[in-house]
């Protein structure tokens, strides 16, 4: 009889406890030791539901966490250790050395390990960016730090540093809560993840909801009180006043340990795995944040910070170590968001990385209802999509609009998936009725224009 | 110079006048004459939107009027004639004898045909179907007449005979209107464009909004009062009182006049045309309801009465008419419908379909949340997938929830559009946000559940 092998998985959040939960379907405790290790304290939660538990939307924080270390001690057989912070891998030897809550350093012999060790927020080398009352907003403790920040009610003016996804949704908590906001981006656009033209709607509607929109105004630094305290955001045109400074500049993938390990990290700075999640050790897996992934459409390495992705890799990676067979098809970044009544979507390439992939392509963008114009509650959306010359492969897409607009991201996602065509989206035979849709869905009508100038 | 030709179209809803549009974007009035002949006397109106004028979502007929026949003719040059009732095509010598308002009978020459007939209602040769107070709900004139009927105020009770789209959205108008409304459907159970483990869920919804239910019960005739008009409906169980009898039994493709004129019709009774909706007429079109499609998953003919498919073969005819060229891609039967809280929507084959079709295939139904568990607002809801042995490829779709489910039908039907397996739609890279859906959207928890068992 074989003796039992070991599983180690450094980082306890979507991607390494997908590998690890998945890991376990596939392979009985008898046959497979897993132990996880986390740096916080948390496992498994929904970092995307940090702005509703700031905003009040979701009241506690046990609600945004999927499961935690009892729950997977218990019924998946996974020993969690949190407070534990790997410091070191050595893929030859099969060791991990880590340490918890500052104890001594241990190393952990293992068979298997999968690397899901995360992102880490972009925090610009300006002065005052680690003051007390600058916060990111990329782990749970972080998300319950602002939140308590904010509840001990002396927080007036907030001013978020950044203006993509997890800036407007912290710009919403805070409107939420009363609270006056700040929305500081260094582009032309919030939202840059879309087009200008795209971006500018978003800025357009922030501005309705009270949001005080500061573009083409690069940060600084922070300036600090008395007790060294956060006390306002510097740009190159004046010093804005906050109780409160919340950076929203986006992560990078935590690859370093990998890296120093041995390990090929990609251009991107993620680590580079194939789509069994397999990197250039034996042995070592990697997913979720800390890796890159192909991009269906550019075919280039990218390194897109996701939940989806990640929750995906990690479900592959643990396949792969149970002994199955699944492979990762590639990302298209489809991306989507709700700040206040607005909803934004992304998928594919916008035209600057369709420039940049060295595509010839042409965009439409086209408003429409998302019901029949005469049902109640019908309301406006942008829907914008790209599309190469000669082939008329549709590449990229954007939606900007009302309630029940964003999710028809979906459709063009699909679409992107199976390398349709504009010509396919304009024809294909999506649902229709008066509660949901004008008899000709907006996608298809912005595909339809787009067809007919491609 | 050449003469001006002449383009007639029989048929002034969906398919033709978007024919009519079509073909006069493409060729000027001076180059084309258009003529279109219209029995009633709406043109381009939403069919789909009878059910919420009757219950008063929607206050006036107008509004289910895209465009008016003034219209037609100051906008595009488009002459529409009403009231005219096309009584006889004669391909070979290139006319229609048509007559207005029951004047005599006039024969038009053409040099291109349109036809879009339409459908008409399935009315079973059942004593007492058509008295007074019987009602189909296929043109606005009908949908006038119903409204009409309630606002006097004097319906208490309704019968819906057959519980299809149609039959469960005039229930839902009736129950808005204070009206106790019997449902009565000779099959298992209602909407039998879904598998009956789906039709249950819709049973039991409907139940909960008070309808009255009787499946497995066949309607045999419906009985009269002392002035002739509609007192009941008759089973083969019981004779139930109705001041108001809707009929949804389904309709078939109006092909007669066009059969008669020796132009093919196909098995189906639609009438036979290809990809550019071409009959076996030289010079004849047809398009809508009229016509039969080719399935893109079954790859045989159907007919299925849809408004989405009838403004793109309209298109297409349109489009060919006008000098230009583009295809019909067929159809996915894709369909949706609300009814109260309740979504429906349908894609692709069901069970009974597959089967006939000569597949062999797995099925998952499973239940999820249209949000993240802990959103507010999260809702139940059902999908069902159908994927074909050995090829894994995508089949069809059912989905049954409360708000934010149906239209995740397009991600499916964008799939089956382009011939996916269960693997890629569990793969692909789709949007996600907590207000929006799980981070596994529900359409790819189950087609990973069927990618396990298929």
């Amino acid at each position: 009889m074989n003796e039992r092998s070991r599983l180690i998985v450094i980082g306890g959040d979507a991607a390494g406890m997908s590998a690890a939960s998945q890991a376990r379907r596939l392979r009985g405790a008898e046959d497979l030791e897993i132990l996880a290790l986390e740096r916080g304290h948390h496992t498994s939660y929904s970092a995307c539901g940090i702005p509703y538990l700031v905003g009040g939307t979701v009241n506690s924080s046990d609600s945004l966490i999927a499961r935690d270390p009892a729950t997977f001690r218990r019924d998946f057989g996974i020993e969690v250790r949190t407070a534990t912070e790997a410091e070191a891998i050595d893929p030859d030897r099969g060791t991990v050395t880590a340490r918890t809550a500052g104890g001594p350093a241990v190393e952990e012999p293992f068979d298997a390990l999968m690397i899901a060790t995360g992102a880490v927020p972009v925090r610009p080398g300006l002065p005052g960016m680690d003051a007390p009352g600058v916060f990111g907003v990329q782990t749970l403790a972080d998300g319950i730090a602002v939140r308590d920040v904010v509840d001990t009610g002396r927080v007036r003016t907030a001013v978020v540093v950044g203006g993509g996804y997890i800036g407007l949704e912290m710009a919403e908590a805070f409107v939420q809560r009363g609270i006056e906001v700040r929305l500081i981006e260094a582009a032309s656009e919030p939202m840059t993840t879309l087009d200008p033209d795209m971006g500018r709607l978003v800025h357009d509607a922030l501005l309705k909801m009270g949001v005080l929109v500061h573009t083409d105004e690069p940060v600084t630094g922070v300036e600090t009180g008395p007790g060294g305290a956060a006390r306002a955001v510097a740009t190159d045109r004046a010093a804005y006043p906050a109780d409160i400074v919340v950076l929203g500049l986006g992560v990078r993938p935590d690859s370093e340990m990998a890296g120093a390990a041995g390990i090929d990290v990609g251009p991107t700075g993620g680590i580079a795995v194939d789509a069994r999640m397999r990197t250039s050790a034996e042995g070592v897996w990697a997913g979720g944040d800390c890796v890159q992934s192909l991009h269906r459409i550019s075919q280039a390495p990218v390194a897109i910070a996701l939940g989806t992705h990640a929750n995906k890799q990690g479900r592959v990676a643990g396949t792969d170590i149970g002994g199955g067979y699944e492979r990762f098809g590639g990302v298209l970044g489809t991306a989507i968001s709700k700040v206040c009544g607005l909803e934004v979507a992304r998928t594919g390439l916008n035209e600057t990385e369709a420039e940049r992939a060295g595509f010839e392509f042409a965009t439409v963008a086209l408003e429409s209802t998302t019901r029949a114009g005469y049902y109640p509650g019908a309301e406006l959306m942008t829907t914008k999509v790209l599309a190469e010359r000669t082939s008329r492969r549709l590449l990229g897409a954007q939606i900007v609009g009302r309630e029940n607009a964003a999710k028809r991201v979906d459709v063009l996602a699909a679409a992107l998936w199976g390398a349709m065509s504009v010509d396919d989206v304009a024809g294909m035979d999506l649902g229709y009725a008066p509660p949901f849709s004008p008899v000709w869905d907006p996608v298809q009508i912005a595909a339809r224009k787009l067809a007919e100038t491609v």
